[in-house]
């Protein structure tokens, strides 16, 4: 990823070149929305979802993003294309509100058009990330309240996961399991968090109810496959009495799909490997993928 | 302010080869944190307060600045020489956790040290606005816990301040009040919030009780400065009841020290002019902002 | 409406002679609960849902209205009679818990029987109101907990909601959106609200879970509605974020029926005028509250 | 009190013809303040407390009362020599937004001035209550938050306080204790609430933090008193655990001055009856009464 | 049940020898898990929704039960076996985390394994409850969350149900109806609760959300049973409101099944006398207790 | 500790006779209450403080403890009698409710009178721990709130400290640190936790406001000894962002005393090294156990 192409507010340029003023809002203030997409097959899978999700996060905070949804889309081909890039491959698309002024944090001082960044990677989740799975660990840093910093908004303004992925790395796990405010099992802090329940003949999935995350798109996706290949899948609220003895558990995100959990705050869940639903749930999303790519190929 | 150097990880540069990567975590992520400094009559005002404060920061976000106390300091006032800036300066020291190899929120992803930028600016309070005041409006928007993204840090994810921002100017005021998760007064988007209280001939000045607010070098120099002449002044909570139909009202900050509040939501405070109190404090406050400097250019 | 006649107590008295003791229940400390019904063709539609949530009500605060259900309906009826209203009418049924020998708060000074008022009034919505929309603004002002004065009363102690009001129009807008104590959208302060959300082609309507507002009779008319003409609607939590990128939003009332909404916190919503299914769900209103009507004269 | 003539909108009248319309604010809508003052010796006493409580009530809810202080106390004063009253009088001090056009919550659609109504009567709490004391019963009924009804405001809208009082009495009770939404000691639904800790030979007085009660003018000069006689006095928050264990407890307000606490949902406090205390502090308090009296006789 | 013989460790010990040392985690520290079982036709029945609880309590907190599911059953036989129980048998069964070195609380100095009890007791809920039901009072002690002490555990730190039961039945009730942090229906201190809404002819049956309940073998069988039969029953969210005015209530566990509820904070539900929704589901859980035992005598 | 003499309801068994049936309502349901007491010189040092704190938590949970305080100090006595103790000596006193007729949370089924048990060992804290100290580890497990489970309760239901310390070893720390429900930091599992703020030259010692500790007898012990030594102290509420900058920072319990933390979260506290503030107040606490267990030998 050393010579990749970055298009900055319409330029490609080298990684070294790729660069934002001090006085941009994303720098100075966290001001700012993003996107991360996979790109299969030469398609950015789930285009609209993630565009109607950054629309969605810019109404939110009322920033205006200068571009209509075609020239956002022709701006990521122009940027695949000139980094000759068809599969394995993630971008991240940003949006911040554009440079200011002075580095104060009303928006009226911003100067100049929204600033929009697309940086293209070749980027794969470890095989062994996928086959043997992370460990979690249940954080005292909590999701935000939507009256605050709505956790809906994948914003530039990320230290309340940050310091979530810190307290989880520094008690020796992977990812850091987060709660909703009221102490029910919300998500994690870069991927949203399933278990499977149930019993092994008649398995269900189970995600948290969904007011404390992101609106997760591979989370969506999941709960459609589930939905479409008749797993039974519901968004509830639960608490980790049910999580320390649940069968299976996984997360997702756009970049690594369906990985496992091997143990969440030192327990192991189920055998400690990759349990049966799992490994069915990330062939079924894979196919979900492939399909959606196919499908913008063909047209 | 258009010819300004500004210090980018060591070097000073104009305004428009001021730049990050867009790798940066402060870009990509708002993860760093800052502070806004006065200067007057060539010294940096409150420097130890704003390193302690910034210090402080960066252990709590597990930041290696990768500098001195001394580096610090000798940073800004390289830069203060090199712009030949003595007075009515603001300064904007930053600090982000440096640059990531891919856009992705752990800091385990870091790759080289801590990006700090420094942007001086000739920059004044408008003299209206001093004299006259600023209309404030609560919004829903509120504070944030502690255990999510602790209002005691002043980091580069500021969407929280901004939004309440937005929503404040929506209904037509000029600066937020924010309530506490209970519903408490705790203090402004960009400033902190005070009432006076008592009766005119024994006035006392009350703000809240600083639990969901910016640790405020203003806000704790002012309450010295009441408490050196005499003036009764206390940290509590209180509602909104105490705050309409307080006499005065005003706000603190950094940059325009103290400012008068005209009116809140509409309801007029006091005579809806600047009142003895707030006049007396913009003294007293002046004051003692150029006893800091003094005592500086002194030793 | 300068000559209509009052029920008060069971007796029909003139604008001027409607009157209640200083002592009343009803005045002293809004001790009572109320309802707000709608006459088309003579007949007060959605009649039982009305009753029903009045001896709700009643129940909740231990108010003996000390009428039966056929005594209250005979009273609206001699009240529209001597009226010789028809249609456009609103009817306010208030009852408070009656008259105390003190004007303390304990429920058992009260002496007397509970005060019954019913006020008949011709009122329509304004014709410009139901095409154009209204505008709404967030307050901070919160729905109350149901451990506190539960939402689902329809009482006389209303200054929860005439506080939201006043901070909306301090704002510059209609109506206050409410929000329930975690910060999610609960309602409106005299209305619920609903969002349309989905696609265009495949729109659904969604309202807030009801945990803080008023089991509202308009509102379960128009889930019914929708669920009777095969538009997907649903009771769920969601946030402003959700809100601000719906493609149409509405209120709902016994007054007024079924009302647009033009913009919420100054973000346009949708295209700002009346949009289709906002329009399609009036109609259907419509020609729910007749049928409801005609079902009554038949009967 | 059959005889009393009673103050409404500047006339006098009897009893019988106390009234305000049905479509008062205060009867619609408990949108209106109050205040409950004692005269002693001719004298209300502590009037200026009561007067800017009720100014302070005005301003948060935007209520113009349209009388200016000097008119309001004249109002009082007229309303005593019409009923010759001197000592052992109780005043319920009552205003209201005014008549609407139509009984909707909307503040705009107020016509005509405030609704102001003063009610004196003989009224004296019974000896033996200021003797044996009261029981109290801890209810689920919770005082509001600031962003919801004030717990600040005296306001019609009581129901909050009411159900309160309702569920302490089916509890065989005489009044409600009731908590804070955090789940500590508030204060009581008519009156506030102090106990006695400490040693018996060094006690000292507590009372909640003060947060979620109302502003009680009888709480405020109990701990002035207290600080007068040299008996510690604090302000704080605390849980059921302390006051289960209490030497003493006593209620307060402006009615019944100082009542000593029996039980404690079922738990007795400390011997059961009036401890040396509370004795003492109701001397202290009828002293303290007296004088304010006798200070206003002299001027 | 004065002859009865208890399981203690794997011995059948007399009442007055069955015994744990004052050392256990149990006694010390409240620090175990523990099931309430019926036996029917010498049949613990609905024994795998036991075991599971029990299982899940363990993992929960981290305690090694030190059997197998096995085991555990033969232990519950032999204990019956032992004293010749078939019918009107409730057993309790009990896992603390075993003696400990030192009465301090850390699970690391507990030495040996855990101690496992079993009491089977014949004991019947009395006719007089099951026909005319029992009175509940709403407390001020509330569910905790589930980041405090799960109310998910059935464990042995039980002060949190045992000062609600005190408050309920210093109120003079039989048993406490408690609500969630939010202020919503909950559940009892032992049992869980149901109201019957609807109407007469259309009944429906609701119960809590769960979120804060113990996750009830009774109150899930109940709910089965009622979608079994065709009853509608939905688990949602409510208020007290929602509960004063209900047609019937009802709690449901283990021990007595399903009991009418007479009244609740004085108001009498329904006629207060056990109404015909209630009096069919004790029928029809009678019927799926029958069954069950039935099952596993075939087996 | 092997041939320990433990009181057990007024006789003094040896270790392995010490028990209790499985009846008893410490074991069933951890309803009972307790205190750890040193004793010094042959003295239970602090002991008024303790049984004050003991009679508290048996009034809140309505528990008559039966013996009167007088017998509760001669059981001690002769326990250490019995055991020939005198120093290095840590004594467990357990009330519970007593036995019960059947194993039913309801107090009413207890038959028999509170189960006294008095556990007295020989057990010192490690020097190394008291030197070097131990690390703590911020946990997603929260204090409970008082109208749950008072934490001002020393209660044998401990499962909300143990679930808080099995997350804190799990993370490899020795101790957990809790917050509060408002994410505010409160206390630890088993001791209390203090920074050292201020300069190093003017240090200042701060614990939590403890609204969520128990009443701390080594707590309120050191906030005494600073003051009497002009040491500033201050009892306040503070977020991890004031920890993780401390100076030096501690825990205090009665066992241990004044112990060092080296770290929180993964963050060194000062030098990692126990400070001199520490080391001074370790000296001063010796010093006021010694000087206490003087007074007493003295009487
Ligand atoms: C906090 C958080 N949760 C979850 C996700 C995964 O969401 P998605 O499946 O849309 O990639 C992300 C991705 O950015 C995230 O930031
Ligand atoms: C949210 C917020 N409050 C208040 C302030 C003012 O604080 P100070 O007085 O330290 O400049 C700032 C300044 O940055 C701020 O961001
Ligand atoms: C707070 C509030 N919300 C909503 C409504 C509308 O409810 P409904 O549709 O039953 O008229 C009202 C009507 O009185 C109300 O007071
Ligand atoms: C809720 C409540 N608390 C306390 C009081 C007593 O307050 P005061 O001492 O000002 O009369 C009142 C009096 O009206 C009250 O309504
Ligand atoms: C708090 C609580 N709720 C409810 C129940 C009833 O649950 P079940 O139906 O599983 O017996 C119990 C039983 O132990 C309980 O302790
Ligand atoms: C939760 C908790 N905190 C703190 C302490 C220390 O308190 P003390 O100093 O009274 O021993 C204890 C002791 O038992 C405890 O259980």
């Amino acid at each position: 990823n050393e010579d990749i192409l970055i298009w900055v507010n319409g330029d490609l340029k080298p990684r070294a070149e790729a660069v934002v003023s001090v006085f941009d809002s994303g720098f100075v203030l966290g001001d700012g929305i993003w996107e991360g997409i996979r790109v299969h097959d030469g398609q950015p899978v789930f285009w609209e979802q993630h565009l109607d999700r950054l629309l969605e996060g810019a109404a939110a905070i009322m920033l205006d993003i200068g571009m209509t949804r075609e020239e956002l889309r022709a701006a990521v081909e122009d940027t695949l294309r000139a980094n000759e890039m068809r599969d394995g491959v993630h971008i991240r698309l940003m949006v911040s509100r554009g440079v200011k002024s002075t580095p104060y944090q009303d928006p009226r001082v911003t100067v100049g058009p929204a600033t929009v960044v697309i940086i293209p990677e070749h980027k794969e989740p470890l095989p062994a990330t996928v086959r043997d799975g992370i460990t979690l660990f249940t954080t005292h840093v909590r999701r935000a309240t939507p009256d605050t910093l709505d956790p809906k908004l994948n914003a530039h303004s990320k230290l309340n996961d940050i310091t979530a992925c810190i307290q989880a790395y520094t008690a020796g796990a992977d990812e850091a399991l987060m709660l909703d405010p009221h102490g029910f099992v919300a998500t994690c802090n870069s991927t949203h968090f399933f278990v499977v329940k149930g019993t092994p003949e008649e398995p269900e999935v189970w995600t948290s109810d969904g007011r404390f995350c992101l609106a997760g798109i591979t989370r969506a996706n999941v709960l459609q496959v589930c939905r479409d290949r008749g797993l039974p899948a519901q968004e509830r609220t639960f608490s980790l009495t049910d999580v320390y003895s649940a069968q299976e558990a996984f997360v997702t995100g756009t970049f690594a799909g369906v990985v496992p959990v091997r143990s969440v705050d030192g327990r192991t869940i189920g055998t400690g490997a990759r349990g049966p639903v799992v490994e069915r749930l990330q062939g079924w999303y894979a196919e979900h993928v492939a399909a959606d790519a196919a499908r913008r190929s063909a047209s």
